[in-house]
Protein backbone atom coordinates (compact mmCIF):
# COMPACT_ATOMS: atom_id res chain seq x y z
CA UNK A 1 0.00 0.00 0.00
CA UNK A 2 1.55 3.51 -0.35
CA UNK A 3 1.68 5.84 1.67
CA UNK A 4 1.37 9.84 1.26
CA UNK A 5 5.22 10.55 0.70
CA UNK A 6 5.30 8.14 -1.90
CA UNK A 7 2.18 10.44 -3.67
CA UNK A 8 3.98 13.20 -2.83
CA UNK A 9 7.50 11.63 -4.28
CA UNK A 10 5.50 11.22 -7.36
CA UNK A 11 4.13 14.25 -8.23
CA UNK A 12 7.40 16.18 -7.41
CA UNK A 13 8.68 13.74 -10.21
CA UNK A 14 6.10 14.38 -12.69
CA UNK A 15 5.98 18.61 -12.33
CA UNK A 16 9.82 18.51 -11.43
CA UNK A 17 8.74 21.32 -8.69
CA UNK A 18 9.56 21.56 -4.85
CA UNK A 19 7.05 24.19 -4.38
CA UNK A 20 4.14 24.03 -2.17
CA UNK A 21 1.85 26.72 -3.26
CA UNK A 22 0.14 28.70 -0.30
CA UNK A 23 -3.56 29.76 -0.43
CA UNK A 24 -3.79 32.44 2.21
CA UNK A 25 -6.57 34.80 1.48
CA UNK A 26 -5.69 37.31 3.71
CA UNK A 27 -8.17 39.79 3.54
CA UNK A 28 -5.72 42.66 2.53
CA UNK A 29 -5.26 40.64 -0.75
CA UNK A 30 -8.87 40.40 -1.51
CA UNK A 31 -11.16 42.40 -3.95
CA UNK A 32 -13.82 42.40 -0.88
CA UNK A 33 -13.32 41.06 2.74
CA UNK A 34 -15.90 38.32 1.90
CA UNK A 35 -15.79 34.56 1.54
CA UNK A 36 -16.97 34.77 -2.16
CA UNK A 37 -13.28 37.19 -2.69
CA UNK A 38 -11.72 34.53 -1.11
CA UNK A 39 -13.08 31.66 -3.05
CA UNK A 40 -12.33 33.68 -6.17
CA UNK A 41 -8.53 34.52 -5.13
CA UNK A 42 -8.23 31.03 -3.99
CA UNK A 43 -9.09 29.55 -7.47
CA UNK A 44 -7.30 32.13 -9.54
CA UNK A 45 -3.80 30.84 -7.99
CA UNK A 46 -5.00 27.16 -8.52
CA UNK A 47 -5.54 27.82 -12.17
CA UNK A 48 -2.79 29.72 -12.94
CA UNK A 49 0.05 27.73 -10.89
CA UNK A 50 -0.97 23.67 -11.06
CA UNK A 51 1.67 22.91 -13.63
CA UNK A 52 4.17 23.88 -11.24
CA UNK A 53 2.75 22.99 -7.64
CA UNK A 54 4.18 20.01 -6.10
CA UNK A 55 1.53 20.47 -3.33
CA UNK A 56 -1.07 23.03 -2.08
CA UNK A 57 -1.37 24.45 1.77
CA UNK A 58 -4.89 26.25 2.35
CA UNK A 59 -4.15 27.82 5.82
CA UNK A 60 -7.71 27.30 7.91
CA UNK A 61 -7.09 30.24 9.47
CA UNK A 62 -8.28 32.42 6.69
CA UNK A 63 -11.03 30.44 5.56
CA UNK A 64 -12.68 30.09 9.43
CA UNK A 65 -12.57 33.58 10.10
CA UNK A 66 -15.47 34.11 7.10
CA UNK A 67 -16.87 31.33 9.59
CA UNK A 68 -19.53 28.72 7.94
CA UNK A 69 -19.23 30.41 4.24
CA UNK A 70 -15.49 30.20 4.59
CA UNK A 71 -15.57 26.65 5.90
CA UNK A 72 -17.97 26.00 2.90
CA UNK A 73 -15.54 27.57 0.54
CA UNK A 74 -12.21 25.59 2.18
CA UNK A 75 -14.13 23.14 0.71
CA UNK A 76 -14.77 23.99 -2.60
CA UNK A 77 -10.96 25.14 -2.83
CA UNK A 78 -10.08 21.19 -2.12
CA UNK A 79 -12.40 19.95 -4.49
CA UNK A 80 -11.40 22.92 -7.58
CA UNK A 81 -7.66 21.07 -6.71
CA UNK A 82 -8.45 17.72 -6.92
CA UNK A 83 -10.10 18.97 -10.38
CA UNK A 84 -7.17 20.34 -11.39
CA UNK A 85 -5.06 16.55 -10.27
CA UNK A 86 -7.45 14.65 -12.52
CA UNK A 87 -7.76 17.31 -15.48
CA UNK A 88 -3.26 16.60 -15.39
CA UNK A 89 -3.25 13.79 -14.85
CA UNK A 90 -1.19 13.89 -11.74
CA UNK A 91 -2.38 13.90 -7.71
CA UNK A 92 -1.66 17.29 -6.59
CA UNK A 93 -1.46 16.20 -2.87
CA UNK A 94 -3.50 18.94 -0.31
CA UNK A 95 -1.82 19.58 2.75
CA UNK A 96 -4.07 21.29 5.48
CA UNK A 97 -2.31 24.05 7.68
CA UNK A 98 -4.21 24.14 10.82
CA UNK A 99 -1.28 23.13 13.24
CA UNK A 100 -4.19 21.03 15.16
CA UNK A 101 -3.21 19.11 18.25
CA UNK A 102 -6.08 17.81 20.60
CA UNK A 103 -6.19 14.11 22.61
CA UNK A 104 -8.39 11.07 21.64
CA UNK A 105 -11.34 11.02 20.62
CA UNK A 106 -11.22 15.05 19.71
CA UNK A 107 -8.33 14.09 17.69
CA UNK A 108 -10.40 11.83 15.81
CA UNK A 109 -13.17 14.71 15.14
CA UNK A 110 -10.12 16.71 13.70
CA UNK A 111 -8.86 13.58 11.81
CA UNK A 112 -12.16 12.73 10.29
CA UNK A 113 -13.23 16.55 9.45
CA UNK A 114 -9.88 17.14 7.37
CA UNK A 115 -9.29 13.52 5.41
CA UNK A 116 -13.34 12.98 5.40
CA UNK A 117 -15.30 15.96 5.35
CA UNK A 118 -12.66 17.99 3.39
CA UNK A 119 -10.80 15.45 1.46
CA UNK A 120 -7.32 16.89 2.65
CA UNK A 121 -4.36 14.77 2.05
CA UNK A 122 -2.37 15.85 4.90
CA UNK A 123 -2.25 18.34 7.68
CA UNK A 124 0.19 20.11 9.92
CA UNK A 125 0.07 19.58 13.79
CA UNK A 126 1.58 20.76 17.07
CA UNK A 127 3.72 18.00 18.89
CA UNK A 128 3.27 19.35 22.43
CA UNK A 129 0.31 16.88 23.37
CA UNK A 130 2.63 13.89 22.56
CA UNK A 131 2.37 10.81 19.85
CA UNK A 132 -1.60 9.60 21.06
CA UNK A 133 -2.90 13.28 20.42
CA UNK A 134 -0.88 12.55 16.18
CA UNK A 135 -1.95 8.56 16.21
CA UNK A 136 -5.17 9.16 14.77
CA UNK A 137 -4.17 10.96 11.89
CA UNK A 138 -1.48 8.47 11.36
CA UNK A 139 -4.30 5.20 11.01
CA UNK A 140 -4.45 5.53 7.16
CA UNK A 141 -1.33 5.57 5.80
CA UNK A 142 -2.14 7.05 2.72
CA UNK A 143 -2.54 10.41 4.51
CA UNK A 144 -0.05 12.48 6.22
CA UNK A 145 1.01 15.17 9.03
CA UNK A 146 3.64 17.40 9.12
CA UNK A 147 4.86 18.10 12.75
CA UNK A 148 6.04 21.50 13.75
CA UNK A 149 9.77 21.18 15.12
CA UNK A 150 11.60 24.55 14.53
CA UNK A 151 9.13 27.26 13.06
CA UNK A 152 9.99 30.40 11.54
CA UNK A 153 8.70 33.02 13.44
CA UNK A 154 10.35 35.23 15.84
CA UNK A 155 9.09 33.30 19.06
CA UNK A 156 10.11 30.45 18.00
CA UNK A 157 12.72 30.13 20.19
CA UNK A 158 10.86 30.32 23.20
CA UNK A 159 10.12 27.03 23.58
CA UNK A 160 11.64 25.27 20.91
CA UNK A 161 15.48 26.29 21.13
CA UNK A 162 15.26 25.26 25.16
CA UNK A 163 18.26 23.03 26.23
CA UNK A 164 17.48 19.62 27.62
CA UNK A 165 19.14 17.70 29.66
CA UNK A 166 21.43 15.54 27.70
CA UNK A 167 22.36 17.97 25.53
CA UNK A 168 19.47 18.36 22.81
CA UNK A 169 17.58 21.18 21.94
CA UNK A 170 13.99 20.83 22.15
CA UNK A 171 13.27 21.16 18.51
CA UNK A 172 15.80 17.79 17.99
CA UNK A 173 13.68 16.20 20.34
CA UNK A 174 11.14 16.57 18.19
CA UNK A 175 12.94 15.63 15.44
CA UNK A 176 13.69 12.73 16.93
CA UNK A 177 10.96 11.83 18.05
CA UNK A 178 9.22 12.03 14.84
CA UNK A 179 11.55 9.62 12.90
CA UNK A 180 10.72 6.89 15.77
CA UNK A 181 7.00 6.97 15.12
CA UNK A 182 7.63 7.34 11.55
CA UNK A 183 6.71 3.77 10.74
CA UNK A 184 4.23 4.23 8.03
CA UNK A 185 6.45 6.44 5.89
CA UNK A 186 3.41 9.53 6.59
CA UNK A 187 5.37 11.60 8.96
CA UNK A 188 7.19 14.90 8.20
CA UNK A 189 8.53 18.34 9.56
CA UNK A 190 8.04 22.13 9.58
CA UNK A 191 11.21 23.42 9.52
CA UNK A 192 11.64 27.54 8.62
CA UNK A 193 13.58 28.40 5.52
CA UNK A 194 14.11 30.94 7.64
CA UNK A 195 16.51 28.86 10.07
CA UNK A 196 19.04 27.50 7.91
CA UNK A 197 21.54 26.56 11.15
CA UNK A 198 18.00 24.52 12.39
CA UNK A 199 17.42 23.10 8.87
CA UNK A 200 20.84 21.63 8.74
CA UNK A 201 20.87 20.20 12.41
CA UNK A 202 17.13 18.31 11.49
CA UNK A 203 18.42 16.93 8.43
CA UNK A 204 21.37 15.39 10.03
CA UNK A 205 19.19 13.46 13.03
CA UNK A 206 16.16 12.85 10.38
CA UNK A 207 18.26 11.78 7.14
CA UNK A 208 15.27 10.85 5.56
CA UNK A 209 11.89 12.40 6.82
CA UNK A 210 10.53 15.52 4.36
CA UNK A 211 10.20 19.12 5.37
CA UNK A 212 7.41 22.00 4.88
CA UNK A 213 9.85 25.07 5.05
CA UNK A 214 7.81 28.28 4.86
CA UNK A 215 9.52 31.20 4.83
CA UNK A 216 11.57 32.00 1.95
CA UNK A 217 10.10 35.56 0.67
CA UNK A 218 7.98 37.57 2.35
CA UNK A 219 9.98 36.27 6.11
CA UNK A 220 13.03 36.81 4.46
CA UNK A 221 14.53 33.18 4.01
CA UNK A 222 16.83 32.90 1.36
CA UNK A 223 16.29 30.33 -1.28
CA UNK A 224 19.40 28.57 -2.05
CA UNK A 225 20.94 28.54 1.87
CA UNK A 226 17.87 26.63 2.87
CA UNK A 227 17.80 24.41 -0.09
CA UNK A 228 21.91 23.54 0.93
CA UNK A 229 20.84 23.17 4.23
CA UNK A 230 17.75 21.26 4.14
CA UNK A 231 17.91 19.06 1.32
CA UNK A 232 18.03 15.36 0.92
CA UNK A 233 20.79 13.76 -0.75
CA UNK A 234 18.26 12.90 -3.89
CA UNK A 235 17.41 16.50 -4.41
CA UNK A 236 14.29 16.30 -2.91
CA UNK A 237 12.61 15.67 0.71
CA UNK A 238 11.75 19.72 1.11
CA UNK A 239 8.61 21.66 -0.06
CA UNK A 240 9.02 25.56 -0.15
CA UNK A 241 5.65 26.94 0.92
CA UNK A 242 5.27 30.29 -1.12
CA UNK A 243 2.37 32.16 -0.60
CA UNK A 244 2.42 36.27 -1.04
CA UNK A 245 5.16 35.75 -3.40
CA UNK A 246 2.28 34.41 -5.70
CA UNK A 247 -0.79 35.71 -4.96
CA UNK A 248 0.84 39.15 -5.09
CA UNK A 249 2.65 39.25 -8.33
CA UNK A 250 1.87 40.42 -11.44
CA UNK A 251 1.77 37.60 -13.14
CA UNK A 252 0.60 34.22 -10.60
CA UNK A 253 1.84 32.14 -13.35
CA UNK A 254 5.11 33.25 -14.36
CA UNK A 255 5.96 34.17 -10.97
CA UNK A 256 5.35 29.87 -10.02
CA UNK A 257 7.45 28.79 -13.15
CA UNK A 258 10.42 30.85 -12.25
CA UNK A 259 10.12 29.88 -8.48
CA UNK A 260 10.15 26.39 -9.70
CA UNK A 261 13.34 26.80 -12.08
CA UNK A 262 15.03 28.74 -9.40
CA UNK A 263 14.43 25.86 -7.18
CA UNK A 264 15.56 23.29 -9.93
CA UNK A 265 19.04 25.29 -10.88
CA UNK A 266 19.88 25.27 -7.55
CA UNK A 267 19.18 21.29 -6.98
CA UNK A 268 21.34 21.12 -9.83
CA UNK A 269 23.84 23.23 -8.77
CA UNK A 270 24.65 21.15 -5.91
CA UNK A 271 24.50 18.03 -7.74
CA UNK A 272 20.84 16.83 -6.58
CA UNK B 1 -10.82 48.88 31.91
CA UNK B 2 -12.10 45.06 32.96
CA UNK B 3 -10.15 41.90 31.61
CA UNK B 4 -11.30 38.45 30.86
CA UNK B 5 -10.55 37.14 34.42
CA UNK B 6 -12.34 39.28 35.82
CA UNK B 7 -15.57 38.83 33.83
CA UNK B 8 -14.94 34.93 34.52
CA UNK B 9 -14.66 35.04 38.52
CA UNK B 10 -18.05 37.33 38.68
CA UNK B 11 -19.70 35.14 37.15
CA UNK B 12 -17.68 32.35 39.26
CA UNK B 13 -19.67 34.66 42.48
CA UNK B 14 -22.85 34.80 40.40
CA UNK B 15 -23.42 30.84 40.50
CA UNK B 16 -21.19 29.80 43.13
CA UNK B 17 -19.54 27.56 40.70
CA UNK B 18 -16.03 26.15 39.43
CA UNK B 19 -17.83 24.17 36.50
CA UNK B 20 -17.01 24.33 32.80
CA UNK B 21 -19.80 22.54 30.98
CA UNK B 22 -18.26 20.83 27.85
CA UNK B 23 -19.92 20.68 24.36
CA UNK B 24 -18.71 18.30 22.59
CA UNK B 25 -21.19 16.58 20.60
CA UNK B 26 -19.71 13.15 19.88
CA UNK B 27 -21.38 11.33 16.98
CA UNK B 28 -21.95 8.59 19.19
CA UNK B 29 -23.88 10.84 21.68
CA UNK B 30 -26.49 12.15 18.75
CA UNK B 31 -29.44 10.97 17.59
CA UNK B 32 -28.28 11.29 14.02
CA UNK B 33 -24.66 11.94 12.93
CA UNK B 34 -25.58 15.15 11.78
CA UNK B 35 -24.97 18.96 12.22
CA UNK B 36 -28.53 19.50 13.43
CA UNK B 37 -28.42 16.51 16.01
CA UNK B 38 -25.32 18.07 16.96
CA UNK B 39 -27.28 22.06 17.65
CA UNK B 40 -29.85 20.26 19.25
CA UNK B 41 -27.82 17.81 22.19
CA UNK B 42 -25.84 20.96 22.55
CA UNK B 43 -29.08 23.39 23.27
CA UNK B 44 -30.70 20.98 25.32
CA UNK B 45 -27.64 20.79 27.83
CA UNK B 46 -27.29 24.50 27.79
CA UNK B 47 -30.78 24.82 28.63
CA UNK B 48 -30.49 22.26 31.59
CA UNK B 49 -27.09 23.08 32.92
CA UNK B 50 -27.01 27.24 32.60
CA UNK B 51 -27.77 28.05 35.94
CA UNK B 52 -24.80 26.24 37.40
CA UNK B 53 -22.30 26.99 34.25
CA UNK B 54 -19.20 29.18 35.55
CA UNK B 55 -18.74 29.02 31.84
CA UNK B 56 -19.21 26.86 28.70
CA UNK B 57 -16.53 25.18 26.51
CA UNK B 58 -17.57 23.90 23.29
CA UNK B 59 -14.57 21.91 21.49
CA UNK B 60 -14.14 22.89 17.62
CA UNK B 61 -13.30 19.67 16.35
CA UNK B 62 -16.98 18.16 17.31
CA UNK B 63 -18.84 21.04 14.85
CA UNK B 64 -15.55 20.85 12.19
CA UNK B 65 -16.30 17.14 11.56
CA UNK B 66 -19.63 18.51 10.18
CA UNK B 67 -17.80 21.01 7.65
CA UNK B 68 -19.86 24.42 6.87
CA UNK B 69 -23.08 23.25 9.05
CA UNK B 70 -21.18 22.46 11.98
CA UNK B 71 -19.34 25.46 11.73
CA UNK B 72 -22.82 27.50 11.63
CA UNK B 73 -24.14 25.60 14.51
CA UNK B 74 -21.05 26.55 16.53
CA UNK B 75 -22.04 30.06 16.22
CA UNK B 76 -25.33 29.18 16.74
CA UNK B 77 -24.72 27.09 20.22
CA UNK B 78 -22.69 30.67 21.28
CA UNK B 79 -25.53 32.98 20.28
CA UNK B 80 -27.49 30.64 22.74
CA UNK B 81 -25.40 30.95 25.56
CA UNK B 82 -25.16 34.61 25.46
CA UNK B 83 -29.20 34.86 25.44
CA UNK B 84 -28.93 32.76 28.08
CA UNK B 85 -26.62 34.78 29.56
CA UNK B 86 -28.72 38.02 29.43
CA UNK B 87 -31.91 35.47 30.77
CA UNK B 88 -30.30 35.32 33.93
CA UNK B 89 -28.41 38.62 34.01
CA UNK B 90 -25.33 37.22 34.34
CA UNK B 91 -22.32 36.66 31.51
CA UNK B 92 -21.44 33.38 31.52
CA UNK B 93 -17.90 33.20 29.33
CA UNK B 94 -17.35 30.88 26.22
CA UNK B 95 -14.21 29.18 26.26
CA UNK B 96 -13.47 27.96 22.50
CA UNK B 97 -11.43 24.81 23.26
CA UNK B 98 -9.34 24.51 19.89
CA UNK B 99 -5.90 24.04 20.38
CA UNK B 100 -4.85 26.43 17.90
CA UNK B 101 -1.61 28.14 17.55
CA UNK B 102 0.14 30.04 14.37
CA UNK B 103 1.96 32.85 13.38
CA UNK B 104 1.74 37.13 12.42
CA UNK B 105 -1.19 37.54 10.41
CA UNK B 106 -2.52 33.72 10.75
CA UNK B 107 -3.35 34.21 14.39
CA UNK B 108 -4.66 37.36 14.01
CA UNK B 109 -7.32 35.49 11.52
CA UNK B 110 -7.81 33.04 14.17
CA UNK B 111 -7.87 35.46 16.84
CA UNK B 112 -10.45 37.44 14.71
CA UNK B 113 -12.82 33.73 13.72
CA UNK B 114 -12.44 33.50 17.50
CA UNK B 115 -13.54 36.30 19.38
CA UNK B 116 -15.48 38.26 16.37
CA UNK B 117 -16.57 35.89 13.79
CA UNK B 118 -18.14 32.81 16.56
CA UNK B 119 -18.39 35.93 19.47
CA UNK B 120 -15.93 33.43 22.13
CA UNK B 121 -14.87 34.82 25.09
CA UNK B 122 -11.59 32.60 25.14
CA UNK B 123 -9.36 30.44 23.49
CA UNK B 124 -7.18 26.89 24.29
CA UNK B 125 -4.14 27.29 22.41
CA UNK B 126 -0.79 25.67 21.97
CA UNK B 127 2.46 27.43 23.56
CA UNK B 128 4.62 25.68 21.02
CA UNK B 129 4.99 29.13 18.37
CA UNK B 130 5.97 31.04 21.47
CA UNK B 131 4.80 34.48 22.37
CA UNK B 132 4.08 36.12 19.36
CA UNK B 133 1.76 33.50 17.99
CA UNK B 134 -0.48 34.43 21.54
CA UNK B 135 -0.37 38.23 20.98
CA UNK B 136 -2.92 38.73 18.86
CA UNK B 137 -5.53 37.08 21.41
CA UNK B 138 -4.44 38.74 24.27
CA UNK B 139 -4.48 42.73 22.87
CA UNK B 140 -8.37 43.12 23.71
CA UNK B 141 -7.95 42.46 27.58
CA UNK B 142 -11.59 41.27 27.95
CA UNK B 143 -11.04 38.51 25.66
CA UNK B 144 -8.42 35.72 27.27
CA UNK B 145 -6.65 32.45 26.46
CA UNK B 146 -5.89 29.25 27.97
CA UNK B 147 -2.12 27.82 27.18
CA UNK B 148 -2.02 24.32 27.50
CA UNK B 149 0.84 23.32 30.06
CA UNK B 150 0.15 19.85 31.33
CA UNK B 151 -2.26 17.69 29.74
CA UNK B 152 -4.66 15.17 30.97
CA UNK B 153 -3.62 12.27 28.41
CA UNK B 154 -1.10 9.78 28.75
CA UNK B 155 1.33 10.98 25.52
CA UNK B 156 1.49 14.66 27.79
CA UNK B 157 4.77 13.47 29.07
CA UNK B 158 6.41 12.93 25.65
CA UNK B 159 7.11 16.79 25.63
CA UNK B 160 5.57 18.40 28.38
CA UNK B 161 7.80 16.36 31.18
CA UNK B 162 10.60 17.14 29.14
CA UNK B 163 13.78 17.83 31.84
CA UNK B 164 15.41 21.21 30.81
CA UNK B 165 18.47 22.07 31.95
CA UNK B 166 18.86 24.03 34.79
CA UNK B 167 15.97 22.17 36.24
CA UNK B 168 12.64 22.96 35.56
CA UNK B 169 10.45 20.37 33.38
CA UNK B 170 9.25 22.14 30.30
CA UNK B 171 5.60 22.33 31.33
CA UNK B 172 7.06 24.37 34.16
CA UNK B 173 8.77 26.78 32.01
CA UNK B 174 5.41 26.83 29.87
CA UNK B 175 4.11 28.08 33.55
CA UNK B 176 6.93 30.72 34.65
CA UNK B 177 5.98 31.72 30.50
CA UNK B 178 2.88 32.48 31.19
CA UNK B 179 3.33 34.21 34.22
CA UNK B 180 5.37 36.68 32.72
CA UNK B 181 3.43 37.33 29.34
CA UNK B 182 0.27 37.89 31.61
CA UNK B 183 0.36 41.51 31.94
CA UNK B 184 -3.30 42.22 31.30
CA UNK B 185 -4.67 39.65 33.29
CA UNK B 186 -6.25 37.68 30.47
CA UNK B 187 -3.48 34.56 30.53
CA UNK B 188 -4.25 30.86 32.33
CA UNK B 189 -3.24 27.54 31.85
CA UNK B 190 -4.37 24.27 30.61
CA UNK B 191 -3.42 21.61 33.59
CA UNK B 192 -5.09 18.02 33.33
CA UNK B 193 -6.93 16.90 36.57
CA UNK B 194 -5.31 13.74 36.29
CA UNK B 195 -2.16 15.46 37.12
CA UNK B 196 -2.26 16.55 40.88
CA UNK B 197 1.29 16.61 41.64
CA UNK B 198 1.88 18.73 38.05
CA UNK B 199 -1.12 20.87 39.30
CA UNK B 200 0.70 21.15 42.91
CA UNK B 201 3.81 22.35 41.04
CA UNK B 202 2.37 24.66 38.25
CA UNK B 203 0.41 25.99 41.28
CA UNK B 204 3.17 26.80 43.42
CA UNK B 205 5.05 28.58 40.22
CA UNK B 206 2.04 30.28 39.58
CA UNK B 207 -0.04 31.74 42.77
CA UNK B 208 -2.33 33.88 40.94
CA UNK B 209 -3.60 32.13 37.50
CA UNK B 210 -6.68 30.65 36.37
CA UNK B 211 -6.34 26.74 35.45
CA UNK B 212 -8.65 24.91 32.98
CA UNK B 213 -8.37 21.24 34.56
CA UNK B 214 -10.03 18.58 32.31
CA UNK B 215 -9.88 15.16 33.34
CA UNK B 216 -12.45 14.70 35.99
CA UNK B 217 -14.65 11.93 35.62
CA UNK B 218 -14.87 10.13 31.72
CA UNK B 219 -10.57 10.42 31.72
CA UNK B 220 -10.35 9.49 35.69
CA UNK B 221 -9.21 12.31 37.47
CA UNK B 222 -9.89 12.57 41.34
CA UNK B 223 -12.49 15.87 41.72
CA UNK B 224 -11.05 16.53 45.83
CA UNK B 225 -7.67 15.42 45.14
CA UNK B 226 -7.48 17.80 42.06
CA UNK B 227 -8.97 20.61 43.64
CA UNK B 228 -6.67 20.33 46.73
CA UNK B 229 -4.03 20.50 44.24
CA UNK B 230 -4.62 23.16 42.18
CA UNK B 231 -7.29 25.84 44.32
CA UNK B 232 -6.01 29.03 44.74
CA UNK B 233 -6.08 30.56 48.06
CA UNK B 234 -9.16 32.19 47.54
CA UNK B 235 -10.78 29.26 46.59
CA UNK B 236 -11.06 29.84 43.19
CA UNK B 237 -8.60 29.97 39.95
CA UNK B 238 -9.58 26.64 39.16
CA UNK B 239 -12.47 26.15 36.29
CA UNK B 240 -13.27 21.71 35.74
CA UNK B 241 -14.22 21.05 32.55
CA UNK B 242 -16.55 18.22 32.47
CA UNK B 243 -18.22 16.59 28.97
CA UNK B 244 -19.50 13.36 29.25
CA UNK B 245 -20.29 13.49 32.80
CA UNK B 246 -23.48 15.85 32.10
CA UNK B 247 -24.12 15.18 28.94
CA UNK B 248 -24.77 11.20 29.37
CA UNK B 249 -26.35 11.79 32.56
CA UNK B 250 -30.03 10.67 32.41
CA UNK B 251 -30.99 14.05 34.21
CA UNK B 252 -28.01 16.77 32.61
CA UNK B 253 -29.30 19.50 34.94
CA UNK B 254 -29.42 16.67 38.44
CA UNK B 255 -25.66 16.10 37.30
CA UNK B 256 -24.55 19.66 37.10
CA UNK B 257 -26.51 20.55 40.61
CA UNK B 258 -24.96 17.81 42.27
CA UNK B 259 -21.11 18.57 40.41
CA UNK B 260 -21.77 21.98 41.70
CA UNK B 261 -22.31 21.50 45.58
CA UNK B 262 -19.68 18.50 45.65
CA UNK B 263 -17.17 21.08 44.62
CA UNK B 264 -18.30 23.99 46.70
CA UNK B 265 -18.24 21.01 49.60
CA UNK B 266 -14.79 20.28 49.10
CA UNK B 267 -13.88 24.11 48.87
CA UNK B 268 -15.46 24.29 52.54
CA UNK B 269 -13.74 21.70 53.57
CA UNK B 270 -10.43 23.32 52.73
CA UNK B 271 -11.58 26.29 54.16
CA UNK B 272 -11.01 27.99 50.59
Amino acid sequence: MESFFSFLEKRVDDCSSLLCIGLDPHVADLEQPTAASALKFSLNIIKQTAPYAAAYKPNAAFFEQFGSRGWSVLKQVITAIQEESQRLGSLIPVILDAKRGDIASTAEAYAKSTFEQLGAHCITLSPYLGKDSIDPFLTNQEKGVFLLCKTSNPGSGDLQDLHLEGGDLLYERVARLARQWNTKNNIGLVVGATQPEALARVRALAPELWFLAPGVGAQGGDLEIALKAGLRRDGKGMLLPISRGISRAANPALAAAELRDQILSIRYQFGR
